[in-house]
């Protein structure tokens, strides 16, 4: 072979171009292979069917031939053979934010390809806001520098969320035609979730969406929705109407179904997993290629836990659903819709060299992955070097608050004169059209909280534009009832400003001021102290280090979060509980069903209380 | 509604992008639809599941909203209820020559779509041959018209078939590029089937071909294979491995199962589909998501007799598969495959209103069919008018001879004081990898036919070049034994240049000029005198007329070619069979597996003799 080593990483045409034409010569054994990979039995995901004794011939990171063991005409280096593992495709995940795994993509590579996921459609809606310009060179480095996990960034449709609000990118047509024309890895445009920018000409998001969905289309990618609380069937219509393909957000069997009949590619989490695929099931469904299982988001922590991709898989044999289909589900079901199939989705030639080794299906227990072509994992071990990754200050300087906050940043004034005061009030994932209202009392012109009523203080802290511009308000039932304590975060969905619950505004400017001094993460106030700190350098979203190491340092933040007494006022389930308030983070998320949020200010919401399915704002106080 | 009237027929992204916002609000009632059309029952291809009672709600030519009779919330400006009728997704065709059907786009739709085909992935092989640059405006052309038929051109990756001939175009890498930019109806590249094109470096279609799939690559596209022939495994793996996504050319269920299981989606069509269909049946096949039916070529008389899309479909149940599963087969499994579900597929919002309403599913009786959002036939009646396209120069005058032929074109001297020759004989699919011998006859210093051995003269005319070169050989059982007698037809895959067997070489010089004389079409000459003639004024392969009155023509062609009595040799069944020989327009092919073959005379084989697996060449008598 004259052709100099390939680098094939990035799916750059030229590459692809020699990568195939060496592959072709290989599978016909005019040049020699790399590997044998000799599996006891195989399953063909294109037909459902399992072969016996089958051999995967490997040449650099892809899949040569495969074909009955010993009937490869060509010569192979090394050869591996594992009687008693069956093999199936590495897996993939359809629509996932890596960045709630909060480890940087080499890491999350570390922790997910033990358990089988090999490739991932990213969901940049995170990164993207925090640095929308850099979405595709951030998510690309990892890939770059050996890793093996295959990310496929989507960049976030929500770039802002809604027009509403600003972070750290813009996103329109022009950047997301760029972003598709740069790397054929980019499948399509993220989660469009601003469901009123789409079909209300009115919505300052209208212009911007609809741009960036006709520069995924001009590009051939698809478009990936998300129909969060879209049950009635006139806007389920809508919804597919629009060109949204996919949805990965209905609870239950009804809504489920109502999509899928309608064109959507569905998506199904773990959350509304049992449920969905028991009523399937009794449905008697026998056409599953619609459908995938998926993660969405999931911490390190979790992932620790549970599993990654084999976890939802697990869930769905539980559930009753027959091994094979569920292996479909996170194989070529996914990789058709994204469409991926050249690449990733089946053992077959030209694909990947990406393969799960399991020991059991029925109980889908795995021994050991391959990934581009070689062994990565034994049991939970991952056995490659993790590059390491120098991230640049564009990826590691995103705090930029400009300032030490203080206690008065946090302050709410009452009207002149007024002995109490009218607080717009909101809980975490109140999704109903009003927000609630509380009377408040008022002390030296300042709005107070009342602990006893489980009136806390919340407030989002613009992280972006270097003015140190502080939002808040009362919310209900979530911030720490033990005095002079504040728990502070720069994940806050889906802009990452910094948002903080306490119960001083001294506490509060302490946990923010800390968490910025750490480039992002999180901080606990308690009893004016900082007792806990959990480093995100990486974007405020994400750390460069172990699942492990990270998982310790939360286990710290844990240990010390019981030591305070939170509030709790039942909101919606699941979503919402008693506890350390970690899904605080989620609270802030501005799409569908979505009404009344907290949001930086700015002209538009100087207060930053806004609707964002109307675009009405209201004071906080009255 | 305040945007103008939107001409919704060629997926520019602006009006796609206006389409979908319109069909937005009319999914919601807040814009009024054109028309609901009530059917007793649905089929639902994304589960395999009927619904019964079901509106589908049509805007335009696009489908807003599908639920229960009386759930659309908005109005209706028209309603239609078709109680004892079952709607299905329009069918498709993955991989289909409208050329081979011999009627101009126009009146293709008007034979098929009463037959329920409301969707193509042409592969233009034959047109792109006769005029390459012009691939696209040819293929848009009649939708641009209003024609109901969405027609998906994908440029012939034959162009020119091999390294070793030339016709009417040149398409490569700049090119596919440039159309896959110019329209997203492009899906992708038509059948690579140059396989040694593909795997050997050598070869002279090498680079051109790797350049086609690179820029279907890099523009997200599909490309679509050609597999003839190939039925050993490290072959099917290294076509697989080299990117080409599908094969159609499948003779027996082991080669369909070989090649399904190495990722290829295959594309089963009606001469193979009773045993293929039957063979996977009896291996219990559950998932049929990678398998389509489809037509490949067909006469306008052939779907005149037993239909067009809707007859593989029946050929399938008969051969006992569901007929769910059937329909799927020619609705979403190839939608998906050629990434066209935005549009076509299944009966869902956004796609094209394209129904097909069925009497009875089981015997798969059309009763009706809708397209663009209105009916399009009743029974076999197809209601619109087909639009009038004053089919352009280009399009019209591309039999360029520049010259009348004679005689002495078409003899073959012999060697200087021979007696007889040994000519090199091919039969019509004759796919072996040696030409026959057979000496022959000198006479006058030329060398002579033998009837009585079956053998006569057939000839290959350039009308490319206008420089009326012709090659010519001795052929083995294919031509007319009456004297005087010469057969010629301007369709000649794949470069169509002419082609012409005869008993004389006055004949076969009548035969070619009349063809000429009327632009493309067949000749037949008997007895010195033209007696039959069909036109196609398009392209050389095409009538820009109804099915009917093109098969009335051909029906005298096929009443003076009765007359004749027809050499016969048994060669590849079941493509060559005895009497008039109408498929020696297949016989002039040059992709896998034909070896020797007879092009026009180019510098590379001044005679046209050559080998087109190896790149040899041979003198035709020696």
């Amino acid at each position: 072979m004259d052709t100099p080593a390939i680098n094939d990483i990035g799916l750059d045409s030229d590459v692809e171009i020699a990568v195939r034409q060496e592959l072709t010569l290989v599978a016909l054994g005019k040049l020699p292979a790399d590997t044998a990979l000799r599996v006891g039995r195989l399953l063909d995901v294109s037909t459902r069917t399992w072969r016996t004794n089958q051999e995967i011939i490997i040449k650099g990171r892809r899949i040569a031939y495969v074909g009955d063991a010993g009937s490869y005409p060509g010569t192979v280096a090394h050869r591996v053979h594992e009687p008693d593992l069956a093999a199936i495709p590495g897996l993939g995940e359809v629509h996932k934010h890596i960045e709630s795994s909060h480890l940087t993509p080499e890491w999350e590579a570390a922790l997910v390809l033990p358990r089988g996921n090999t490739w991932t459609c990213e969901a940049s809606h995170e990164f993207s806001n925090v640095n929308g310009a850099k979405t595709l060179e951030f998510w690309l480095k990892a890939r770059a520098a050996g890793s093996p996990l295959k990310i496929f960034p989507l960049p976030g449709s929500a770039v802002p969320p809604t027009g509403y609000e600003h972070g750290g990118g813009y996103l329109g047509y022009d950047e997301q035609k760029q972003f598709m024309s740069e790397s054929l890895m980019v499948a399509g445009l993220d989660e469009v979730m601003d469901w009123p920018g789409v079909w209300d000409r009115t919505s300052p998001s209208y212009d911007r969406l609809w741009g960036m969905i006709r520069a995924t289309f001009e590009k051939r990618g698809v478009v990936e929705g998300h129909a969060a609380g879209i049950r009635d069937i006139p806007t389920i219509n809508a919804f597919a109407a629009a060109g949204l393909a996919s949805d990965h957000e209905a609870w239950t069997v009804e809504e489920f179904w109502d999509k899928l009949t309608r064109g959507l590619f569905m998506e199904l989490r773990p959350h509304s997993l049992p449920e969905v695929i028991a009523g399937l099931l009794e449905k008697g469904l026998a056409d599953w290629s619609q459908i995938a299982l998926t993660t969405d988001d999931r911490s390190a922590s979790d992932t620790l836990k549970l599993g990654a991709t084999d976890y939802n898989v697990r869930l769905a044999i539980e559930a009753g659903l027959a091994p094979e289909i569920a292996i479909q589900c996170v194989t070529i079901n996914p990789a058709r819709h994204m469409r991926l199939t050249p690449w990733v989705g089946t053992i077959a030639p030209g694909r990947y060299a990406d393969i799960v080794l399991l020991s059991d299906v029925e109980k889908f227990e795995i021994a050991k992955v391959w990934a581009d072509g070689i062994q990565v994992s034994d049991g939970k071990r991952y056995l490659p070097e993790v590059p390491k990754i120098d991230w640049p200050d564009w990826a590691t300087k995103t705090i930029n608050i400009g300032r030490e906050l203080t206690a008065a940043d946090f302050a709410i004034a009452a009207h002149p004169g007024r002995q109490t005061m009218t607080a717009a009030v909101l809980r975490p994932f109140h999704w109903t059209d009003d927000f609630l209202t509380i009377d408040l009392p008022v002390e030296d012109g300042l709005v107070q909280r009342d602990a006893d009523r489980n009136i806390t203080k919340f407030s989002i802290i613009d992280r972006f534009s270097g003015e140190g511009a502080v939002s808040k308000m009362f919310w209900l039932g979530c911030g720490p009832r033990t005095p002079d304590t504040a728990l502070a975060c720069s994940m806050a969905h889906d802009k990452h400003n910094i948002w903080c619950v306490g119960s001083s505004d001294e506490a509060m400017a302490a946990a923010v001021n800390a968490v910025a001094a750490n480039d992002g993460g999180w901080a606990l106030v308690r009893d004016g102290k900082v007792v806990a700190r959990v480093r995100y350098e990486v974007a405020g979203l994400m750390s460069c280090r172990s699942a492990d190491a990270l998982h310790e340092e939360m286990q710290v933040l844990y240990a010390e979060g019981e030591k305070v007494e939170w509030m709790f006022e039942p909101s919606f389930h699941p979503r919402w509980s008693a506890g350390f308030p970690e899904r605080l983070a989620f609270a802030t998320l501005t799409c569908a069903p979505w009404r009344w949020v907290l949001v930086a200010p700015s002209d538009y919401a100087p207060e930053g209380l806004v609707n964002v399915q109307t675009g009405k704002t209201h004071p906080v106080v009255f």
